[in-house]
């Protein structure tokens, strides 16, 4: 089974917009046993979209479509599928009544131009959206399927989850595919390829395995193609279980998981609580660890301790201290992580400090030098680490190995 | 002058990787002049990349294209392209020194499959590639140009920049482009819309107008076309001029502006200082601030209070309040900022205060509810908000209307 996607918008073809839509929408696919063969971007323009559309049906019986659905004059995807169709805008009950509710909820006018977005064509399946104010649309023509979706990223992977995906495994026959992925945090790709080497070469032909890198991360992916009755989780479970073998204790989850979840699970089964000091990744590491819901549950607070002051001030860190090794050393980051945990009373504590960069670097502590502690009650974990030259990664670098770090500890509690 | 990208590989179809280089790519023709009209993306398939090109070359005179170009066995880009081309696979001599070379430098030894990046069809021009070892190549046919290119970003890049970009300016007559992107914060794209309706049918035929929205954000795309002797720019700029005095003052910059640089600008030239304390944020304004290098000169921390507990104490906030009131409130939000003010001792603060959602809504409070503070020496700006329902999203939004509610504030000084 083959799908098509297109993604329609002027941004995407001047460059002011990364189309990562298709990625994530080629990624639901793959799970489900679905290929895409081609991802095309087209502009805002109703021939190209006539084109594009011609052309795709005759290749494939499956497009997905993003973008153009918003209210203002450049979007016209609605009406150009309208007329390809041959239909008619009709005022669509159920998406006036939830655009109405969507505006009034925020307090907002309905103004004449959201009103209009409940006029679809008469001849499509309308998909709701319930997060938003344009509904996805399904046609479908001379048994080829073509489904509309907003390209907002969230409206249309909630379309994708809870609309398209049901319907394309009820009206597809589909491939068997299983996929696990292990995550694994603080070993390098180029580190844990030839350490799984063996293992990879002597992996059953069914299953594939996939590398996929991202900065203080990887994720190994497991896929396994075979008939409708194969028991592929099987295949692949005893697999997985013996990579976890070769590569010990830093692989921290499996698919969707993430640190900070895995970090949130451990303190609530043992009902402790938890605390931060951060220097250089400036809130981050909260900012991390708050953005799973029910984390007031277990997190007490953080204090962005950025300047030297009020890591005396509030952290306690010894002035002299900060003088005799500097504000990013052993001895301070221990005294942060203490004082944290004193401050806000916790069983836990994360502290950071580091040179995130691009300046600030010199010869004994270059750009990417990074000391992390880890704290409980017992026992003070500290470690330093030299990562790259890039602000932005530097921090998501320390953001992740911090909450691995702590992982670690509260395995042992 | 219109172009097309492909970008060849199985990763992308996968959607394991992001196809990036495209938008870059589309970026720099613009600059020149040369819309890009299409980008297609397909796997690592002889076929597939032959039907591509056909039907490119049939649309226009320039295809860029990129990936497949490595040593291994999964890359054909080559071997098709010579093929199709009527080439043959000969020995360049110049590349094979240079990929000896730059072997040799690595101290690496120079394999067989390291020599066959040397092997190149013989009815090409070849671009080098001095910091890579497969070198782009330069096909002609029936007066299109088709261009091949490594999908390595920065060996990608410099071939564009050193190699493509000059050939293109040579070779075409180009179009006249200018483009200029207002940014604004906190009105919707429906209320932008008609306020700015006027402004927009009154535009010159050769400026287009995009609405590029996301949460919390919408931007606004002026795109001029026109002769290579018309001034653009000032045809745009007298546009954006009178665009802002319709918007007003939530226009916080342009192009690839953010508010967090904006913020920091504004403190830095008036030598003014910030610290943040926040709840439901949970250090994502604090992490937005300090993303920024050189954030260290003005901002000089955070207390993220999670805990009710927290804002006693290290906020001082009084305790009978948050009984009173509940932890989102004006009462709570103003203690909260003046409190950060006193206990890092800085000249403003913002503080944020909300129920970021699922759960933990009332009648009264629902999800979404957001209260800011915005404090000064002399003055505390609050301001409540009724975001969504998603955690992350009211989280992004309280994060940029703080940035902005700041901004504005600063403005005053």
């Amino acid at each position: 089974m083959k799908a098509e996607i297109i993604t329609i918008g002027d941004e995407i073809l001047i460059g002011q917009v990364v189309d990562s839509n298709s990625a994530w929408i080629a990624q639901q696919l793959n799970k489900i046993g679905v290929k895409v063969n081609r991802v095309t971007s087209i502009s805002d323009n109703r021939d190209e979209i006539t084109t594009c559309l011609d052309e795709c049906i005759q290749r494939g019986q499956l497009v997905l479509l993003t973008g153009g659905l918003g209210p203002t004059n450049d979007d016209i995807t609605k009406q150009t599928l309208n007329a390809y169709f041959g239909g008619n805008l009709t005022l669509h009950q159920p998406t006036l009544e939830h655009v109405a509710g969507f505006f009034k909820q925020r307090g907002m006018p309905l103004t004449e131009m959201n009103r209009q977005q409940a006029l679809l064509p008469d001849n499509c399946v309308v998909l709701p959206n319930p997060i938003g104010t344009a509904p996805g649309m399904l046609f479908e023509k001379n048994g080829a399927y073509v489904v509309a979706m907003p390209g907002v990223p969230y409206e249309m992977k909630q379309l994708i989850e809870n609309e398209v995906l049901p319907l394309i495994k009820k009206q597809f026959k589909l491939t068997n595919i299983f996929h696990r992925t292990l995550l694994t945090q603080g070993v390098a790709e180029s580190v844990l390829a030839p350490k799984i080497k063996n293992w990879e070469d002597a992996l059953p032909p069914q299953i594939k395995l996939a590398y996929l890198p991202s900065p203080g991360k990887v994720r190994l992916r497991l896929s396994a193609e075979g008939g409708q009755n194969d028991d592929l989780q099987s295949l692949v479970d005893t697999q997985v279980k013996s990579l976890i073998n070769i590569i010990g204790d830093d692989v921290f989850g499996f698919d969707d998981d993430t640190l900070e979840s895995i970090v949130g699970q451990l303190l609530t089964e043992r009902g402790k609580t938890l605390s931060t000091a951060e220097s250089c990744t400036g809130g981050a590491v909260a900012a991390s660890i708050t953005s799973v819901s029910g984390s007031s549950g277990y997190f007490k607070g953080s204090v962005v301790a950025y300047d030297n002051m009020v890591k005396v001030n509030t952290l306690k860190v010894k002035g002299q201290d900060i003088l005799n090794f500097g504000a990013v050393s052993q001895e301070v980051i221990e005294q942060m992580a203490l004082g944290a945990m004193e401050l806000f009373n916790t069983d836990f504590a994360i502290a950071t400090s580091g040179i995130a960069g691009p300046t600030g670097g010199t010869e004994n502590k270059p750009v990417g030098t990074v000391w992390i502690a880890v704290a409980s009650k017992d026992n003070v974990v500290c470690r330093k680490f030299l990562f790259g030259e890039h602000r932005g990664r530097n921090i998501t670098r320390t953001v992740l190995a911090s909450l691995n770090m702590l992982r670690k500890l509260l395995l042992e509690y």
